[in-house]
């Protein structure tokens, strides 16, 4: 039996197709229906071929200029007075910054930008990152969370200063992740914010090249497509007028995040005030680098020029590189977690966004084959292009880095469980031991059923298991209850509507006895929990 | 049927029972053969009840004065100048340290005491954690990596100093440890060590109590036992006389350490050269406390008396106090590594070890019941009495703390598979990280098999898993090849009789290329690899 006969492709289509060299893409049509093949021609027609052909050109002759180049010799560490740290600062410095950063919530001027294009790929899920819920007491999500800690920090702003601003929060998607992050606010009446405020928009795909620049054909119908990485941010700024919209609402400071670290401070007041106070139009929030090895980017400078600099562009003798007081030379270690003037990113836009290079990512990426059948390669074959956000550091006339300790800011969930680290499990145990912290310094105690104090760590290193016979191991900590992490760990949760961070716990719990689990929460937040529990 | 008639016991050791209130113990004599009874009542006759419940009457009271006291008040850092740094110390004064170190080797002045009581319980296995292979590519165990480390290190103090001395290395082993150790070094020829200078000793048990001050009888015929802790040492080092072993041999300085820390640099000449120009009694190699939560003992005075402070006995307050370059104020963390001069634990030994108290641990001990049954309780029902080998650091004159780099010397085997941290996958890839750096300082490069350099790290935390619909998830290190840690580690392996501490590795790799898995291993060796691998 032969196959129908199949109508003609567009004349024009074909010459685009071949001017740069894809004709490939016609492959395999007649495995199509009438329907599909009508989508796929439009989706060809308005592929913009001069600018993804161009992006893979520029990327590939950048990616050979930089063959195995070390920048050793061409970096320097952020200068020391825009490298201020939390735990070098003093008390009433930070006071003052906090005080900066809520006058500019006030006063409306604060936004925050939040990068959720990604996909749970790793993690396990299906669904974005936001919506997972890491087995809080609460069962609170990551969107929930994040929300609640804007609720509460305009509310201290008010407070503070007497006005009320509002902080727009700007959602980048991707594809995959648009559909049900805004179904998810709108089922949960977007946690107690102002569905004005909420401003939900996409990122950008690009095609997926094969290394000798044809793009790849994922299988019939359909092109091998990626997102342009969270740098894709600009481009989509400019695409979807988000600029505009921040105008319009007189934000003057932006604070971009990733989805996925449980501890975000949201519209930190005291780094945006920090950064404010330097005058800066670019700001990256730090954690210090643990140890020379560890993979993280640092931010620094290369040729005078503000950078991240990833581990394998630089030597090990680099990375070991140490100052007289003994700290790493270069341990600005990125957690994506940055500041930007509105006219910074408006600069960024306008002026550089479009001859930013995208870095190369080589991937295995499903193809059609011969028989019109997809195949997963063995080997990469072929390249993804992306942008980071931190690409435009470049263009940073004063760039303030702010170093934080980590255990109080950054903990992020990439993996499923039984990974070795960023887990829902360690996540959860971080938000935990910060929470534990608060209520403590608040004057609260932890008790067990039988009124004894918790220890502070319940760590598994100090408990050793007792055997049949009698012996245990060594046991460098025996004045500790025994306890481990997984037979009764400490839980202490605290609704971000109760305490932003830490404050406003003291009336609550000085001098009381709490047993866990402990939950805080807020008599505002039931109607949302259930409707969580609902959803989840 | 009536049970056969029991002899009497003997009427002074019904007595000496009764005196000490132990009478219980003579419970269930029936249920022996007349073989177990005679052992038995050996056993309570050799039994020094006067001693034993001695100690439980002490610690008992002080336990129960120090209920909840927390030192935070008392407590003071070690001084600076008692503080030394790896990070902070110029190369040439670390070069001096060594030096002084290796002499004090070649004169035969240095011996080391491994602590190895403990059974792997934890690890999950039934055999001393020495013998524990834990999947490198040469098969060695903790106990051959540390044996070859002397092999080389006495080699290093003879080419220095022209003279060649001998490292004992006293080993205190436990009830359940000493045989299968002792076995384990002569099937193997004791790794080219003179056997002569291995010295095998055993620590002490004690019973185990319930909290009423009466002894546990476990079964019919045995008594709870429990090793009395590391610090079981001092008591050991008298009854076994292996201070005047020490004296016999010119012994002047003892590095003591622990058996599962792969990374242990036996013998630090840097280390013991640090505390002899110091003019340390006392010496203890910390690494700088990770954050402030961090489970980990720290080194400071409490009174201005040299102590470890375990996390439980301070505040939150004080554990997250910081100096004002940033630094935790007590952040001295304890990796049971340390120094001791010759005379100071005999000063130890003679005059204070037997007024040292035993700290409690409050366990689960199984126990006899009215049906001369064994029950494993399911709450604590009983104390084990230990001491630890820092107890003594209240002693010392002069206490010197050197701060080394963490991923450079500690990792300890503590778990089995599986565990969130010290498993035998985070010490062997602690060792291939280390000698990897090793390595490329020495002027060597890794290659994959297609010749491309490999990164330094093969985190996975940057290498996304390409998914289905050719979608990643965000990736802030692009530039760096595809690899993840289980997929493809750099596997590095140096035989400590090549390489001490990464010395001499240039005239063999400089400027060569080599790929992994990489074993650079010693002609020496191949006789006891072999017997080795029979064992195992």
């Amino acid at each position: 039996m032969s196959p129908p006969v199949q109508p003609p492709v567009d004349a024009a289509l074909v010459s685009k197709l071949q001017e740069y060299g894809q004709e490939h893409l016609l492959q395999h049509l007649d495995k199509l229906s009438p329907a599909e093949r009508n989508s796929y021609e439009k989706e060809l027609n308005d592929l913009d071929l001069a600018e993804v052909c161009g992006y893979f050109k520029r990327t590939v002759s950048s990616v050979n200029e930089a063959e195995g180049e070390k920048l050793d010799e061409r970096m320097q560490p952020i200068p020391s007075e825009l490298h201020g740290a939390v735990t070098r600062t003093p008390l009433e410095i930070i006071e003052r910054y906090d005080e900066e950063g809520l006058r500019a919530v006030s006063e409306g001027q604060v936004a925050v930008l939040l990068l959720a294009g990604g996909q749970g790929t790793r993690l396990g899920v299906s669904f974005p990152k936001g919506m997972y819920d890491v087995g809080l007491p609460s069962k609170k999500t990551l969107y929930q969370i994040q929300a609640e800690r804007l609720v509460r920090l305009q509310e201290l702003a008010q407070k503070m200063h007497g006005k009320s601003g509002a902080i727009p929060w700007y959602i980048m998607t991707s594809e995959h992740t648009k559909e049900p992050t805004m179904e998810f606010f709108a089922t949960h009446n977007y946690f107690g914010l102002d569905k004005e405020n909420l401003v939900v928009f996409e990122q950008g795909m690009l095609p997926c090249f094969a290394f000798d620049g044809k793009i790849i054909l994922e299988r019939p119908g359909k092109l091998a497509r990626a997102p342009d990485g969270n740098g894709g941010l600009y481009r989509s700024l400019r695409s979807q007028n988000i600029l505009e919209d921040m105008k319009r609402r007189g934000v003057q400071y932006i604070h971009v995040y990733c989805v996925d670290n449980i501890l975000v401070k949201m519209a930190d007041p005291v780094f945006i005030g920090y950064c404010i106070s330097k005058g800066a139009d670019c700001g990256a929030k730090v954690v210090e680098k643990a140890f020379p090895t560890e993979a993280v980017g640092v931010v620094c400078k290369v040729d005078g020029v503000n950078q991240v600099v990833e581990y394998s562009e630089i030597t090990l003798k680099t990375a070991q590189k140490r100052n007289p007081d003994g700290r790493l030379t270069f341990s600005a270690g990125n957690i994506c977690n940055h500041f930007f003037t509105a006219q910074f990113l408006r600069n960024v836009v306008d002026d550089y966004e479009t001859g930013m290079r995208h870095h190369v990512a080589k991937k295995k990426i499903p193809f059609c084959n011969e028989e019109a059948m997809t195949v997963k390669p063995e080997k990469p074959n072929g390249i993804k292009m992306e942008k980071f956000v931190f690409d435009v550091f470049q263009f940073s006339n004063t760039l303030a880095v702010w170093e934080v300790i980590r255990e109080d800011e950054f903990s992020p969930l990439k993996n499923g469980e039984g990974a070795e680290k960023d887990t829902p499990s360690t996540c959860r145990h971080s938000l935990f031991s910060l929470h534990q912290r608060y209520l403590l310094h608040a004057g609260g105690q932890l008790v067990d059923s039988e009124g004894e104090l918790l220890p502070l760590i319940p760590s598994p290193a100090c408990a050793p298991k007792c055997s049949e016979n009698g012996n245990t191991e060594y046991n460098n900590n025996a004045t500790q209850k025994e306890l481990s992490w997984d037979e009764n760990p400490v839980v202490v949760e605290i609704s971000p509507l109760v305490s932003y961070a830490g404050e406003g716990l003291q009336e609550l719990v000085a001098n009381k006895k709490f047993t866990c689990p402990l939950l805080l929460s807020d008599t505002r937040e039931t109607k949302h929990a259930a409707a969580t529990n609902g959803a989840n």
